[in-house]
């Protein structure tokens, strides 16, 4: 049987290139010429443009489907999963670094259907490196095969986090101590890109063993997720069992038994869920 | 007047290319067809052969140089800076990226005449990124002139540091201290590229305003300091005062107020100098 969502992902990968070519050229070019103090506003102005320009589109080829999307979710449309046909897109992932040019920014977007994920594509523009995944037909960076690590000793990983942009010191004490425990398991090291899309992908590509990190958003994990299954690799929540998509929160590893093994050393907390006005 | 040492620059491009070509191809090739648990004995061999490669070279076309080397050393030989030109070299600055493929890893060549540094070059060869610094006459990236950020404001800037490799609680203490405050002052966020050699070029190419660490070597970042300055940037120790190249301790950062700013939060600690030897 045909795949029924190629059409789609194959506009998904051509959007997210296009999409990215964007971004890029913000970074590279407009940036130059701004003073730093006033890049916060181009960012803000490009997530927009990035995230108009990727609906507007899939909504002519695509009329039935749904989104969930960063910029729009802030504007204050529903951040609700159904059944129906949804793309989940995160025009700038790692914004801070498309701010400072540190060269860690995607565009993701990310496809579910009945609640599964489908597809998943992370274009890391800066890289130009393109990763995508299709269920149960395998992960790709720039055309090649993806494969997790094959490590199966955590004293031997890196281990991918970030510090998260929120100071509330009690979230610090748990983000602190956590990191503080994996280091001492020992790991070979803790790595951070400044964007959970390309951690995971970084996951998927074997670079690192492990990532994990609460407070990021659907739309931050939603394309790398598939990446990283289709890579081999294993995902679940903060506390043990299945990822949830709308729960903030994210382990996603080379092998269960490291998945395990990081689960255990994390202080975990709740941030409110992504769907929380959807559950009210 | 000509440049004296421009010979034994273009000497060392030409050297750290070379060297970095044989790094990427261990990552990317030799590190495919093995085991992770194996890779270890991989980048030993790799810094072996490729700080050979340079000092034989650099002893042939300069036979009264001296030699700095992070495996020389390693293997015995003494770590003092003299008044004759010395080639102060780090042949992969970022072994655990390099044992992972994660895609920070950098061949290294500092010079110093008088104790002073003349120039540096450090070629981040999975990125295929040539950075190179020379006295009194700029920092460039591929050809294109290097330029720190203009922020002069802390709270705007992502700060580079890392966790380090000792898992000493009382240095964790003071690494995990220090690192919470600098997070708190607030910055926009905290990045560690695994590389000191790679957080010093992000700093000299504006993507990080600052980089701080103690217990790297004087092969870590003699070639970057170079480089660093060179863009605009400024060097000074964990506490204040000049970097001291044996000290194991460097902020570097795209300006005083920002510098000045960093060593306020940091927890200083001493680690046995580079020359401690030397001192006896």
């Amino acid at each position: 049987m045909a795949d029924p969502w190629q059409d789609a992902m194959d506009h998904a990968v051509a959007l997210a290139r296009k999409a990215g070519t964007l971004v890029r050229d913000a970074v590279q070019n407009d940036m130059k010429v701004m003073l730093k103090s006033t890049s916060v506003d181009l960012v803000t102005q490009t997530d927009q443009k990035v995230e108009k320009l990727i609906i507007e589109s899939v909504t002519k080829k695509f009329p039935t489907h749904c989104f969930i999307g960063e910029e729009s979710v802030a504007a204050g449309e529903a951040c609700v999963l159904t059944d129906s046909p949804t793309w989940i897109i995160d025009p700038v992932d790692g914004t801070t670094n498309f701010v400072h040019g540190y060269p860690f920014v995607a565009v993701c977007i990310g496809f579910a259907v009945n609640k599964q994920l489908e597809f998943g594509v992370v274009y890391s523009c800066i890289e130009d490196k393109m990763y995508t995944g299709r269920k149960g037909k395998g992960a790709f960076c720039n055309g090649e095969a993806l494969q997790v690590s094959d490590q199966r000793d955590i004293t031997q990983s890196i281990v991918a986090s970030e510090f998260g942009s929120t100071r509330d010191p009690e979230v610090m004490d748990k983000v602190f101590s956590t990191m503080r425990k994996v280091l001492c398991l020992p790991v070979h090291g803790l790595r951070g890109a400044g964007s959970a899309a390309i951690n995971m992908c970084h996951v998927a590509a074997g670079s690192v063993e492990a990532y994990y990190e609460t407070g990021i958003h659907c739309w931050d994990f939603a394309a790398s997720a598939v990446i990283v299954s289709e890579a081999g690799g294993v995902l679940m929540d903060v506390e043990g069992g299945p990822m949830d998509l709308m729960s903030r929160r994210v382990v996603a590893a080379n092998c269960q038994v490291i998945a395990e093994r990081i689960v255990k050393e994390i202080d975990a907390f709740q941030p409110t869920r992504d769907d929380a006005a959807a559950q009210d």
